[in-house]
C-alpha cells in the first residue's frame, strides 16, 4: 500500500518502475481510492474502474519481460465521450448510454504502450459547453478554488490531472472543451491538428471540427505524447497523415526572432487583473527572443461567432436527433435549448455560412503565413459558478472567445498556463498556429513554461530545457551561395516557392569556393577543406518545408542540399559541391563571396 | 483579309506573327466573321466582340514594343458565365444578365498575356447540364455530326475550338461540364485541381466544387496555358497555391513502369463500339510502358451520386433563388425541376452528406495512393439529340457517370481525344489522379495522343514529344546507399514519409565508395571520380514530394542529396558526399556496395 502517491509526471514514474520503488499495481490501488475519494466533492468522474476492471491491464504489464513500452504503466483517464470497451459511454446522458464493441482507436494505441486507464471522466453533457456545470452527474467545481467552475467540457479530465488521478487525460475539443478546463487548472491542453489524433471512437460534437486533446502538466509532455499519438487511422473517416516535419524531431529550443502575433485589440471583459497577467506572458515570450506583432482578430472572432450562431448546430444535433424525439426530457434543458435551434438551418444556410468561412478563412491564413504563431489569452477572464448559474448561456459564451474559431480554421492550438490571479486562480494563455505545426507550437508553449517558476500540478518542476536541437515548423531553412541569391538568375526558384530572405551571413572560415565550369547560369561550388579556409558569403533563405523537396529535386549535378556551417557555429541545410567537380572549376575564395566576384568581373576573370 | 484561316495552335501564331506573315488584326476579323457564319447553325456564340469590343485589346498589342507575350495575339473564347467587363454575363439566361464591373481574374491574366476574346459562348443555363441542349440561346449540335450535341455545359467553348474559332476556350466544370463536350469533339479538356485556376468572377454553380477549365487541341497545348494561369488568386476565396512539383517542369516524357487503374466493371450503358475503343486505348498506355491495375470505382460512384441526388443542388440554388423567385418562366423547366429540389435539404442532411463523401474520400484515396492515374472512358456511351430531346434527365445522368466524382473528390482530370466511332463522331477517354498532379496527368494524357495517328482539331499534327525531361508528380525519388537502404538503420526515415521501394540499381561505373569516420550509425560516402571508379549497388525510393524536405533537413554533415548517376545513364536525386570528409574515411569501393561491406565483416574491417 502507497501512503503518499508520488508526483505523476511519465518520467517520473518510469523511473521509479525502473528502480523497483513502485508498481504500477499499488499506484492504480492507491489512484482509485483516491479518485472515489475525491468524487463526492468534484464530480470528476462517471465511473472509476475497479479492481477487476483493472486486472486484465495490470496482468498484461505484469506478464512482460520487456518493460521499455513507453508509457508502461502510466495512469490516464477518458472523457466519458470516449469508448472504453467494457465500461458504459454516457457522454453526461444516463439514457444515451451503451456498451461500445470496442475501444476508441487512441486509447487502444495508449494501453497498447502501457497505459491503464483509471477512470471516465465527467463532461459537459454531449460536450456542450465550455464549463463543467452541465452534467447530471453533477457540478465540477475548480482544482483550486471552490467557487469557479473546472470548465468544460472536458471538465473531469482536467481534474483528474489537476487532483493527481492521472499523469495525463485524454478530452475532446470542438470549440475550447480542452483548452478551457486546462487553462482553468493551470494544465496545458493540447488541440492538435484537426485529424492527427483518432477520433474514432468518440461521441461526435460536430464531426467535421472534432478533436481528441491531451490534458497533462506541461508542453513536454504533451509533446512526447503527442509524438506517439499522432497516427494515421483507416478507421477514422476524417484522419490525416502527420507530416514527418511535425514528428517528434520537430520539438525543441525555439530560435530568437519567431514573430508572435498578439490581439491588436485583446478582450478582458473589463478584467483588469487578466489585462496585466497577458502584458506579462507576452514579455516573457520577448524574453524568448520572440517579436510581437499586433494582429487584428477580427476575421478570427467573426469565425467564431459563425459557430454557435450558425448551422454547425445541426451537427450536433444529429448525434441525440433519435434521443431528442423519444425522450426530450432526458437532455439538461440548457442543451436541448442549444439543440433545438437546428432544424431551422437549410443546406442553403450551412453552404453560405460555409463561403463565409472560407472567405475569413483566406484572411485569416494571410495573417498567420507570416507568423510563426500567435499569443492570446486562453479567455477574456475566467468566470465563477455564480456567473454561470445566472447566466447559463452568456457566461459560457464568454469563455469561447479565443478557443471558438481553432478548428473552425484548422489551426492548431495549445493552452498554456501562464500564472495565478490574486485569489490564487490558475489563468492561461493560448498558443497557436498553421496545421501541422503542433510540435513548433509544444515547443514555444516549453520554452514558455520554463520562463517562469509556476508551480506545475504534481509538484514537479521544470529547469532549463534538455532538448539540444532547434524547434522547427512547416518552414525550413537553406543556405544558398550563388545563383539562388536575392535578384540573381535562379531566384526565382525560391520566391516561386513562396521563400522570403531571413539574413545574409558568412560561413565558418573553413570553406573554398569556386566558379564552376559550364552555364549559363553560371555556378559556384562551395567546399568544406580542413585548412586554408575562409567565411564565405551567403543567404539564408526560409520556404515552406513542402516545397523544398522539388527545389533539391531540379538541382543538377555537381551541386546537392548537405549542411553549411555557418559563422556561429549552426548548420543548416544549404548548397554543397561533389568533390570531383572542383578540379575543372576556378578558385574565387579570395573574393569572398559570389556578388563580390561578379561584381569583381567575375566570368571575364577566368583564364579558359 | 485572310482568304484562308490558319490553324491556330498557339505555337504557330506565335510563329505566323513572328514571321510577318500575319496580323492578330487580320486573324480577329476573320475569326468574328467565321463565328458569326457558324452561328445560325450551331448556336457557339450567345455574343461575338464586334469591332469596337476587340479594338482596345487589338491596338494594346500593336503598340507594344516587345511581342514576346506568351499569348501574343492568341484568340480565345469565354463560356458565358465568366466575367468580361463590357459585355453583358448572362449564364445563358437573359434575366438573370448584369453587366460585369470587371473581368474575371484568369481571363485579365490571359489578356495581360497577350490573348484576345472573340466571343462569349453560349452553356448549358447556368452551367447545369452536361449537353449542350439546356440554353435559350440555341441548341449546340456537335462539331462533327449534326444527329449529336456538342455536349456541355461548356457547349459554346468546345464548338469555339473544335470549329476553329478560337486557339482555346474558357469552360467550367462543377460535374463534368468542361470534360463531356471535349470528348463529343475531340478536344482535351482540362479540369485542374480545384482552387489552382481562379474562379473569381465566374457565376458560381456549386461554389465550393466550381473550376475554370481549358478546352485546347492538344494535352501540350492545356499544360503551357494551365502554367501560365495556374496563379494563387487573393480575390478567390477557394484560391490554393500550386505547389512548385506540379509546375511547368513537371510536364515531360512519361517513364515507362508508371500504374494506372481502370475500372474493373466498366460501364458502356450497351454500347460495344465504346467497349472496343476503350480496350483500345488501355493498350495505348501499355504500349507507353503503363501497367493497367483492375480498379473497383464503386465508391467513386457512389460519390458521384451524393452530387445530384443529394444537398449540393442547394448550392445551385443560392445562386438563383431570387430570380427563381421574381421570375421562375425566366428558367428552362428542366433546370428549375432540378433547382425545385433544394429548398428540401436540412443542414442536417448537408452534414450527413459531408460525412458520407468523406467516407468515401478516404476509400477512394486509399486506392488512388497505389496509383499514378487512372484511366477511365470520358461517358459510357455518347448520347444522340433525339434521346436528349426525349429523356433530357436520364440522357443527360448517363453522361455524367464517369465525370461527376471528381470536383467532389478533390481530384484533377483530363479528357482526351481517343479514337472515332464508326460513324465518325470523335470519342474520348479521361486520365485523372490526385490534386496537384495536373502536369503529370497532362503528360501522360500528350504521351497517350502522341500513340495514334488522330487528327486534331485545326489540323496540326503531333510529332515524337520534344520535352526531354521525365514528367513528374507529387513523388519524388531519392537514391540511398548506406543506413538508409530497405531494412537498414534509418531506413524507417523512409518509411515513416510512406515511401516505397521502387527497384534495387547500380549507380553508373564512375563512382568511389567510403565508409565515413564515426556513427552509429555507421554511414557511407558515395563519391564520383573521374577514373578508376566502380558501379555501386543503391536503392531508388519514392516518396511524398512534400516529405522530402524534412528528409533532407535531417541529413547531418558531410553527407547531403544531390544526382547519383544510375547504370542506365539516368540521374536521380540521391546521396553525395563532401570531398572533405573522405580524407579520413575508408576506401570500400571493392566491396560494390554497402551490404556486401556490412556482409564481409563491416566496420571490424576497417584498420583503426
Amino acid at each position: 500500500m502507497l501512503t503518499t502517491l508520488p508526483d505523476l509526471a511519465p518520467h517520473t514514474l518510469l523511473t521509479s518502475y525502473r528502480d523497483g520503488t513502485l508498481t504500477p499495481r499499488d499506484l492504480i490501488t492507491a489512484l482509485r481510492e483516491k479518485a472515489l475519494a475525491l468524487n463526492s466533492d468534484y464530480h470528476a468522474f462517471i465511473h472509476v474502474l475497479d479492481e477487476d476492471e483493472t486486472e486484465p491491464y495490470l496482468q498484461r504489464l505484469e506478464a512482460l519481460e520487456d518493460r521499455s513500452l513507453p508509457l508502461y504503466g502510466i495512469p490516464f483517464v477518458i472523457k466519458d465521450n470516449i469508448d472504453l470497451v467494457g465500461i458504459p459511454t454516457t457522454a453526461a446522458c444516463p439514457a444515451f448510454a451503451y456498451s461500445p464493441d470496442e475501444t476508441a482507436t487512441v486509447v487502444r494505441r495508449i494501453i497498447d504502450l502501457g497505459g491503464i486507464p483509471v477512470a471516465k471522466a465527467n463532461l459537459d453533457q454531449f460536450a456542450t459547453g465550455l464549463n463543467g456545470t452541465r452534467s447530471p452527474y453533477g457540478i465540477c467545481r475548480n482544482s483550486v478554488l471552490p467557487e469557479y467552475p473546472s470548465g468544460g467540457s472536458s471538465s473531469g479530465s482536467s481534474l483528474a490531472v489537476a487532483l493527481g488521478v492521472a499523469s495525463f487525460a485524454l478530452g475532446t475539443d470542438t470549440a475550447g472543451s480542452g483548452r478551457i478546463p486546462a487553462a482553468y487548472n493551470n494544465l496545458v491542453g493540447l488541440k492538435a491538428t484537426r485529424g492527427l489524433i483518432s477520433t474514432h471512437g468518440v461521441v461526435p460534437a460536430c464531426r467535421t471540427l472534432d478533436c481528441t486533446t491531451l490534458l497533462t502538466a506541461s508542453a513536454e509532455q504533451a509533446s512526447m505524447l503527442f509524438s506517439l499519438l499522432a497516427r494515421f487511422d483507416p478507421a477514422d473517416d476524417y484522419s490525416r497523415h502527420n507530416p514527418q516535419w511535425n514528428a517528434a524531431a520537430a520539438f525543441g529550443k525555439v530560435r530568437p526572432g519567431f514573430r508572435f502575433g498578439v490581439p491588436a485589440h485583446p478582450d478582458f471583459a473589463g478584467c483588469t487583473e487578466s489585462k496585466t497577467l497577458f502584458a506579462d506572458a507576452v514579455a516573457r515570450l520577448e524574453t524568448l527572443g520572440g517579436i510581437a506583432v499586433a494582429v487584428d482578430l477580427s476575421p478570427f472572432l467573426e469565425a467564431a461567432r459563425l459557430l454557435y450562431e450558425g448551422p454547425w448546430v445541426a451537427e450536433r444535433h444529429l448525434v441525440v436527433r433519435d434521443l431528442l424525439t423519444r425522450d426530450p426530457e432526458a437532455i439538461l434543458p440548457v442543451i436541448r435549448a442549444v439543440l433545438e435551434t437546428a432544424p431551422g438551418y437549410s443546406a442553403g444556410d450551412l453552404f453560405s455560412a460555409l463561403y463565409r468561412l472560407q472567405h475569413l478563412k483566406a484572411r485569416c491564413d494571410a495573417v498567420m503565413d507570416d507568423l510563426d504563431c500567435v499569443l492570446t489569452p486562453a479567455m477574456p477572464r475566467p468566470v465563477t459558478l455564480a456567473e454561470l448559474q445566472e447566466q447559463p448561456v452568456a457566461a459560457n459564451s464568454l469563455l469561447g472567445v479565443y478557443t471558438n474559431f481553432m478548428n473552425l480554421l484548422d489551426y492548431s492550438a495549445v493552452a498554456v498556463p501562464s500564472g495565478f490571479m490574486a485569489n490564487g486562480l490558475p489563468w492561461g494563455v493560448t498558443i497557436f498556429g498553421r496545421s501541422f505545426t503542433d510540435q513548433y507550437l509544444l515547443s514555444v508553449a516549453d520554452a514558455f513554461q520554463r520562463t517562469s517558476a509556476l508551480p506545475l500540478v504534481g509538484g514537479q518542476t521544470l529547469g532549463a530545457p534538455v532538448v539540444g536541437r532547434a524547434a522547427s515548423n512547416d518552414r525550413a531553412r537553406v543556405v544558398v551561395c550563388g545563383a539562388h541569391l536575392d535578384n540573381l538568375a535562379l531566384n526565382w526558384q525560391l520566391r516561386d516557392r513562396h521563400a522570403r530572405l531571413v539574413r545574409v551571413a558568412r560561413t565558418a572560415p573553413d570553406y573554398r569556393f569556386y566558379a564552376l565550369a559550364g552555364g549559363p547560369p553560371l555556378r559556384p561550388g562551395l567546399a568544406r577543406c580542413a585548412e586554408g579556409g575562409q567565411a564565405i558569403e551567403v543567404e539564408v533563405w526560409e520556404l515552406p518545408s513542402a516545397e523544398l523537396g522539388s527545389f533539391l529535386t531540379q538541382i543538377p549535378a555537381p551541386l546537392g542540399l548537405g549542411k553549411v556551417e555557418l559563422e556561429d557555429g549552426s548548420f543548416e541545410t544549404g548548397f554543397i559541391c561533389e568533390g570531383a567537380a572542383l578540379s575543372s572549376a576556378t578558385d574565387i575564395t579570395s573574393t569572398g563571396g559570389w556578388r563580390a566576384w561578379l561584381s569583381s568581373g567575375g566570368p571575364s576573370t577566368i583564364s579558359p
